[in-house]
């Protein structure tokens, strides 16, 4: 008893739940209700990291709102009591942007996950940002529409943290990515104000918030309702699958399938590992005994979808396709998806653990880059594995591990900061569509001048100009809202 | 002699040449050369205005940099010496834009107009801002690619100025606008920095600052080379145009094939009155006796092209179409583009002056608000036409007069005003494709509230604190930036 009472009250509370009568908090319940503002250990711990491999996360309280303004009072309560804020949809980002830093209170958007309207007939519906991606296209789907970036995890994530990422999916080759399908962002700014970017008009006047928005990764408010675009669902879709004796072939079909002006919704390819892990998790009929194999699929109408299907199949014989399928009906169809769409669980029949990695390369370079993919994991005795959108480059090497294994993580960061370079350094970029986050915030001074992050920090400030908005992420050290120490009042140890 | 001693050193130059020995003047000479820096009263008053119906500019000294290191000097010049900057391409602008306000330094980009880089593999080019439009597509015509965005103004429009207005044309339909078309920008901020927002893959890493950039008329900073994709020559083109007995027919034929699932490559609607002075001035064979006119463009593989012309006669037809022509070879394809595209030349013919309206409505509304823009010329006794573009609900009112005709100027000022007003209340947008300039600049708190309007500001800011880009433009008054009277050094009078 003595020898706490010596210790300052914040030193006291170490390890320990903090107190509900801590005025913020009794605030912050005031503001919602007592059961919407969570302050227990396991509740937060449950908060503190993503689908990422990234550890370091400690939340404050994590709050529930149900409506703007309840969002405004959370935002305006964190304002007068100098704390950080991060968004939460449904954690499963992959670049550590939704782990909360020093103590920073997690807004979860869980209670606001409505379809607030529908116009069929423009084909645009308002939604809450906490709606998950797959259940917005089965609530439009009675009109003939879907939501098109389809995220591998879009079973679970959500239309707020797809904005916050610029997600992509399979489909968004032809259909493009989140900035492509979301017309305006209603967002509670740091500062409490509510401001609408962007419009109904896909090209509204002024300037173009909206764009500067879907991607910031909460670092410039947090989103409370997204104006989506809405896509008619295609009369005809085919899928086909082939089989290559060497990833060159694969990629190169790949290539002439677009120099010949085909546009395929989707253009997945996987290498023989994944393939064969695929293979005996899902048992999808794909070939084993291949190097590679390319997964197609067209859609529109019925004419042209038959005409670009043969003339695909064509390119990838004549490409050395020793293995061609082409789907005959929509059960077969969904069979080949499955294989592509359960890639991640199959391999946890390999190890336990995996690290996704995300980067584009220049398509002409895909090769190049996969090799050097190879060689990078076998240096640091990493599984590498990979399944990737083909058609636009973006790679997705998935470097397999078991955490329990002393130095695995180790050598898996540093394999992948290696892939990074390498990607780069073939005219890459940093992140195709999982974002910066924590992961690849240090590795933005390769891909950006000085002057163009500090550019970024400004209009960062102008959204944010006391840094409450998810600091410590995206920008990288050096710039405004990147240094954590010195943006929290919560003492290290309060909130653990 | 002696009255003009007494007179403050300013007011002695009042409507004279503004002296070179001026220290502002020779420091613009030193750091470029002299023919590159005009203070002449004929070159200044050339560049006071653009091709809008808008007056009031008063040019500074015209500038012609070469370099982006001259583009810098003339920055910081300008900041040193505490001027506005204009930047300024063709002057084809519609909405003012492009008008120096104030005595606003005119930078003019005609001396950079050299294509700097071709990329045909990857289908982008990098090309300095005063490159034209139409030149661009003819440079890189030899690798079967063009620029997509295609203005009336394209025989003369800048892709600096039309980066500046994010600038639409008839082939925007399926190909969109400018910002789908640029994927970086390289800019001299208003305080001298150079950065480079956007990257070579089309959604880079971290805040994507190309998109609030592109439509941005100036305002952020002085754009010294822009990297486009290009686009690969479409196979096969098919051109069609119909004739209707009213506009409603025409309307209901443009939804129905959009609902078909056909996005044509244009789809151009023109009403009776256009079309009569098109024919009578181009002779491009256009039915006389018909209430509306619709073009139809489709590209693409041949097959589909074939399916898809078959498919939208049909539809044309099922819509009342009484006249139907489907151009047989290339000659005929462009003599129906000529009637399009030699619209405004024609109305030169009825009334020597016009000001051509640019806003949006619904699809659905079009008729709708066709009739009110019908209505509101006759009770303001302007002479009203009307050529949009019908796919996308962007309508271009020309409303057509005499400038010598007493009160002629003003009657169209109040019919665009309340043109403006029927869109919005229809549910449309100030702005297509010609942006805000000085034209919409008080229209905009019609379409924003004033936390929309003031965030828009703050990212401006971001970039230009001291309000030296472009300043009285885009934003209304009450915004930073937007008080021209308060923003310059410049005494009244000096530069007239």
């Amino acid at each position: 008893m003595a020898v706490t009472r010596l210790l300052p009250a914040w030193r006291r509370s170490r390890r320990t739940e903090p107190d509900r009568s801590d005025p913020f908090v009794a605030a912050l319940v005031a503001a919602l209700s007592p059961d919407r503002v969570r302050v227990d250990a396991t509740e937060r711990r449950l908060v503190a990291h993503d689908a990422s491999i990234f550890g370091g996360g400690r939340a404050g309280p994590v709050v529930f709102p149900e409506t703007v303004a309840e969002v405004q009072a959370v935002v305006r309560l964190a304002a007068e009591y100098d704390r950080a804020l991060v968004p939460r949809g449904a954690g499963t980002g992959l670049a550590g942007g939704a782990i909360p830093l020093a103590g920073a209170v997690v807004v979860s958007t869980t209670r606001m996950n409505r379809l607030l309207s529908v116009d069929p007939v423009n084909r645009r519906a308002w939604v809450q940002p906490g709606m998950i991606n797959l259940d917005l296209t089965r609530a439009v789907a009675a009109h003939g529409l879907h939501y098109a970036p389809d995220p591998s995890s879009q079973q679970a994530c959500t239309i707020g943290g797809n904005v916050a990422n610029n997600s992509g999916g399979p489909h968004c080759l032809a259909a493009g990515v989140t900035s492509q399908h979301v017309l305006a962002v209603e967002v509670v700014l740091p500062d409490g104000r509510v401001v609408v970017l962007g419009g109904e008009d896909p090209e509204p006047p002024g300037l173009d918030l909206r764009g500067v928005y879907v991607g910031s990764e909460g670092t410039l408010g947090i989103t409370t309702a997204v104006l989506v675009r809405l896509t008619p669902d295609p009369p005809a879709v085919t899928t086909l699958l082939f089989g290559f004796d060497t990833v060159t072939d694969g990629a190169a079909t790949v290539g002439a399938v677009i120099a010949a002006g085909i546009v395929p919704a989707a253009l997945e390819m996987m290498d023989r590992r994944i393939t064969r892990a695929v293979e005996e998790f899902a048992h999808a009929g794909y070939p084993t005994d291949v190097e590679a194999v390319l997964l197609v699929e067209l859609d529109g109408p019925p004419g042209r979808v038959a005409a670009e299907a043969a003339a695909v199949e064509r390119i990838a014989r004549d490409h050395g396709a020793g293995y061609v399928r082409v789907a005959a009906d929509d059960a077969e169809r969904a069979l080949l998806w499955k294989g592509r769409k359960n890639a991640f669980g199959a391999i946890s029949r390999v190890k336990p653990d995996y690290y996704l990695h995300d980067t584009v390369v220049p398509r002409r370079r895909l090769v190049e880059v996969l090799e050097a993919v190879y060689r990078i994991a076998e240096a640091h005795d990493v599984i590498v594995m990979n399944v990737f959108h083909a058609g636009d480059g973006n790679l997705h090497p998935l470097l397999i591990y078991d955490a329990r294994e002393p130095g695995a993580v180790e050598r898996v960061h540093a394999a992948g900061a290696e892939i990074i370079e390498a990607s780069l350094a073939a005219g890459g970029v940093l992140s195709g569509e999982h974002g910066i986050g924590v992961e690849k915030r240090d590795f933005m001074n390769l891909f950006f001048s000085d002057v163009d992050l500090e550019q970024q920090a400004r209009v960062r400030s102008a959204f944010d100009p006391a840094c409450r908005a998810n600091p410590g992420k995206v920008l990288p050290a050096g710039h405004s809202c990147a240094d954590i120490a010195a943006l929290t009042a919560v003492p290290d140890g309060v909130w653990v």
